[in-house]
């Protein structure tokens, strides 16, 4: 840790940042990305060391981690654990202990949210969830700074946050790691997340790790989901590592295709999100993804932009 | 793109430039190559960053475009598809239209031409042809600055390319992507390939995507093809993906070794060049490959320089 | 290589370097590590290129190779030969001629230490033994350092190497790889190892390749190995390659456990390393790994910093 920062911090779910962190941190995510456009030479991370420990398969996560290091002037060790599960070679805890010491900061994209904690329980550095079976808080994170970024009024200190307040967000589809850490963020931000999932694919709060229930609602009918909702989002039917299931699922999610009449009963200028790879005509309709009120590229774009804010904040702390 | 260009380009073919395209890519390269030599810093990717894409394994094209990217300041994002195909897991349009997102410049080998370029279709920055089963365009750009580099006076501008018309390069082997790519080379460049292959391998023009045939002349007996030839080359028998062939090519070519009697018939000081990995006793002799008139090694090593100049000139234009 | 530099060395066994090249190298190794922890900039590898063939797995090898690479303002090229092993595609001399043009120093983890001279013999760059079957001079190499910055005097020129004459080291374990290392070593800084291994599994002199017998004395009684020693150190009972003999090592090895027995016969302020991964209740107790004695971290970290001085001394010379 750079001498002056008085307490590491790790970004292992959404709620590890408070309301002012997030506002501090998109707004650092807007000017990293204005100067990155404007071809401005910014290198704040030049002689950090970034390693990525994958033990699922990734492209977006690793070429948006991978893109933003390097932008931001650092260096990146890609790590993929092979047949060998992290914790298999030897205890995780020692993983943590040496990696650690070679590097700056570190991300990992694993199976249980536990295997994540006890790596971060012994790192010296700042430990980041790039997607655990539970939490997915890079891409929240990066459709957050797109709402805003098409959204949001800018003051003084960048994106209005209050604007998020009393807005709804549709999630239609599986109760996964992504509702999971909507629901997160609908508790520290102050919106709502109207939830609809087939019968036994449901969100458990317990999971999520909430403490009040209002900021979610339930919907047996995804079209009441999407009703009046300021943004519609959705995920594959079949997440990795749930390959087995695939046949079951796209019987039991065949109502939940985000489709026109969906995003017909939201707001009218509502926009449509999907963290991506998707499958057009399973999750969502063509005419939808591919379509004006769909911002997916941006969407995939912005994850680069956010974590190189993220990756700053938490290792040079707040700058200025 | 960096403002003030006018048009993005890609390289998908050899037919994709012009002859003084080439002229200005050879000289740019002489001049790369010449400062990396003398260990003068010229970094002017710096926080460029290519992505590589890689369908078939790789040694040669994966240290060339990787080193040669760091060597000009910029970094490297290296994917493989392991099991899941590009395509697979999303359409290959919406890959090109993440990645490109994220990066400054793609470089992808793959099977079909028609993968690359719908990739490129959908690509908001540059693609590059890092081999396909048609065309492996960036192995000439080599091929030719090497001979250039041996055997072409300078004048103000750079190696003479004029000194390319009337020439022979004798192709012995395999009509396959590098057999392809000599024509487009020799319709651009004003010289003729003389090919002689065994019989059911033989090139088709249509493929290679020329437009006059007096480019070049089919021979049955490679020994002819190499008459009077400036240059001679050739490819292993068996290239990656048609290793079920294999036994049946090992017969089919026996004849088609480049040896002593080849060389021997070739100009006096004829160039002997193969793209590599070589199997002496196959396709080549070890007296030919290991002998004095071999610039192989050369040629290998111009691949970088040669792939740094492309990859300035598809990111920043003509410089000065 | 550098202009300049008389003649190319490579690291491929710890003999090749004399007792005044190691102080040389430690005492770059602690000077680079404290401006490292400084945070002062120090890149004098810019625009080098490392490239990495890893021929087995490797943790620790890559990220302080790649991280410590990076830290010193150079580039990475990682290359693993997956199911074709080095010289199957192409002979070991070519690939060695081909990569040595395009990088400027290469780390090779392999099988036999033929291979790796092999590649040497016809690279024109330095060339590392990252580890083979018969030698890991890296990690004797952090050893040694870790040894010194705990309990070496610092005179003008760094380190004093020559409180390491008479000194004992214990190897308790396996005659392996590490094992011949550690004998090199004590051939040429002076200190003696006391070896204990099961019946079966000892160390040969002549695979060592050391000149004299008195750097090394044989116990049958691992305890009595460590009797005064002034280093206890292991490794894990069966090495990567060896996974069959599993089953028979456990049983062979039972008795070869670092436990508190033998760090209590040991000097008092006796050094327990381990060059990690480590199995703890098989090769060492869980008391003397986690215990006060252990310095396995700083060992690990240690990696890093002395193959930074290692390249740089490689790629450099003597600096100042």
């Amino acid at each position: 840790m750079k001498p002056g920062m008085s307490l590491m911090k790790h970004y292992l779910q959404f709620k590890d940042f408070r309301a002012e962190e997030y506002a501090y941190v998109f707004e650092r995510a807007r000017v990293i990305k204005q100067r990155f456009k404007n071809y401005e030479k910014y290198r704040p991370l030049t002689d950090r060391t970034l390693a990525m420990i994958f033990e699922k398969a990734s492209t977006r996560t690793r070429v948006s981690f991978e893109a933003g290091m390097y932008q931001m002037g650092g260096s990146v060790v890609h790590l993929t654990t092979g047949d060998s599960q992290l914790g298999r070679a030897e205890p995780i805890e020692d993983s943590a202990r040496v990696i650690s010491r070679m590097v700056d900061i570190v991300m990992i994209r694993t199976f249980e949210q536990t295997k994540l904690e006890r790596f971060a329980a012994h790192s010296r550095v700042p430990v980041i969830n790039g997607l655990t079976n539970e939490f997915h808080p890079c891409q929240i994170l990066a459709d957050l700074f797109t709402y805003l970024e098409h959204r949001a009024p800018i003051n003084a200190r960048g994106y209005d946050l209050d604007c998020l307040k009393g807005k709804v967000v549709a999630w239609v589809g599986d109760g996964n790691n992504m509702a999971n850490t909507w629901l997160q963020a609908a508790e520290i931000l102050g919106f709502t997340v109207h939830v609809s999932t087939p019968s036994g694919y449901g969100v458990d709060p317990a999971v999520a790790g909430i403490s009040r229930t209002d900021c979610y609602k339930v919907f047996k009918d995804p079209v009441e989901a999407c009703r009046g909702a300021h943004l519609v989002t959705t995920d594959v039917w079949t997440s990795m590592g749930y390959e087995a299931e695939n046949e079951a699922r796209i019987k039991a999610f065949a109502d939940w295709c985000v489709d026109a009449e969906m995003m017909g009963v939201a707001q009218p200028d509502a926009l449509f999100m999907h963290c991506l790879p998707a499958h057009r005509g399973e999750e969502v309709s063509a005419d939808v993804i591919d379509g004006p009120q769909s911002v997916v590229w941006d969407e995939a774009e912005n994850r680069m932009h956010v974590q190189k804010a993220l990756m700053e904040y938490l290792l040079l702390g707040r700058i200025g």
